[in-house]
């Protein structure tokens, strides 16, 4: 039995294919998998706060001594840690804004990132003084882009700032086995976003077997 | 005679690296062009809404058949907008915030990369549909990153999600001009941190000639 986390952060509602393919994602993987448990979290449509100052000076404060203010400035944090940890599994819809993550997106990951808690720092280990915490976990992230090409040795692959930031920020904190599934060429008729769609949902398919 | 638009992005005050240098920056800048006008805006303490659904419809809705309602949407963004397209040469300070930038500047970004107004898009140019619409403009970017050694050829050049993100972002609306001054080794002690910022002070002190 898993615990799976489904997160989706389009502000869009039902036009946001991401969000479509997420839902198909975690209801053919409970059909597989119907002992597994699913958290829901919606930071598209219930958009978090910014990092702000007392964040910063709570996150970097030691627990023991926080003040009642210090500890208030990280609830909304430690609420979506705790969450984050208690998962085993992620599905997680992200269109791609702007070459990266919407900002609602990166306000969850400015959240989650979290000395102590997602990661410790150890500085005198001064070759690598950064220690993932969040280990033995499994990613799935179904992206949704306009454009198409954004691959390894494709022709906009220097545009492309969403899928190798998240492989890098989610590999600091521990999460390094991370599936991709694109779906793309929103711009490009629908015709090739409908072909798009339905080799995700292929994808998809083979993937919720496992 | 040129307009300069002065943008702080960090979420904290005195304590912030790159909020101090774009002061610097522009009190120097002004000693060197005393007519130059100067227009700030601070996304860091004052932070910006995520693109939300009725901002997306708007913005893709043609400005004559836009309801009150969509018009409202957009005007955080189209106050934005005016006030980029105002200015000739931009000074923006960025920390960067799990690789990337914070939260809060990607909603700033969010905010300008605006379809008719900062890049058209012309979907019967099928080679290169897209236009960037702000032109001959130069902008100085001061970043403050923890660690180093995130250039092109450098050990953590992988993990740089900050500047290649904001020129493929800045450079898709037009700007090209960008000049990017680093201050970091935050993380390495203080006397690295000083190396570092006395170096960009040496940097101001060229660039505020030209």
């Amino acid at each position: 039995m898993a615990r799976i986390l489904h997160i989706d952060s389009s502000p869009r509602g039902d036009r946001s294919h991401s969000r479509r393919m997420t839902r198909e994602f975690v209801e053919q993987w409970k059909q597989n998998h119907p002992t597994d448990t699913v958290t829901y979290r919606d930071v598209g449509r219930n958009p978090l706060p910014h990092v702000d100052e007392p964040w910063i000076a709570g996150a970097f404060t030691p627990l023991e001594q926080r003040t009642p203010e210090l500890q208030a400035a990280l609830s909304i944090s430690d609420r979506l840690v705790d969450e984050l940890l208690a998962a085993d599994i992620y599905v997680i819809g992200v269109p791609v804004y702007n070459f990266s993550v919407p900002s609602g997106f990166k306000a969850y990951i400015d959240q989650i990132v979290r000395v102590g808690r997602t990661f410790d720092f150890e500085p005198e280990n001064s070759e690598n003084p950064y220690k993932p915490l969040v280990l033995g976990k499994k990613m799935f992230i179904i992206t949704a882009r306009g454009g198409s090409e954004f691959g390894v040795g494709e022709r906009n692959e220097k545009m492309n700032h969403q899928d190798p930031f998240l492989r890098t920020v989610f590999g600091f904190i521990g999460i390094t086995d991370i599936t991709f599934i694109h779906i793309e060429k929103d711009e490009q008729g629908e015709q090739k976003l409908a072909e798009s769609i339905a080799f995700a949902r292929l994808q998809i398919a083979q993937l919720v077997e496992n």
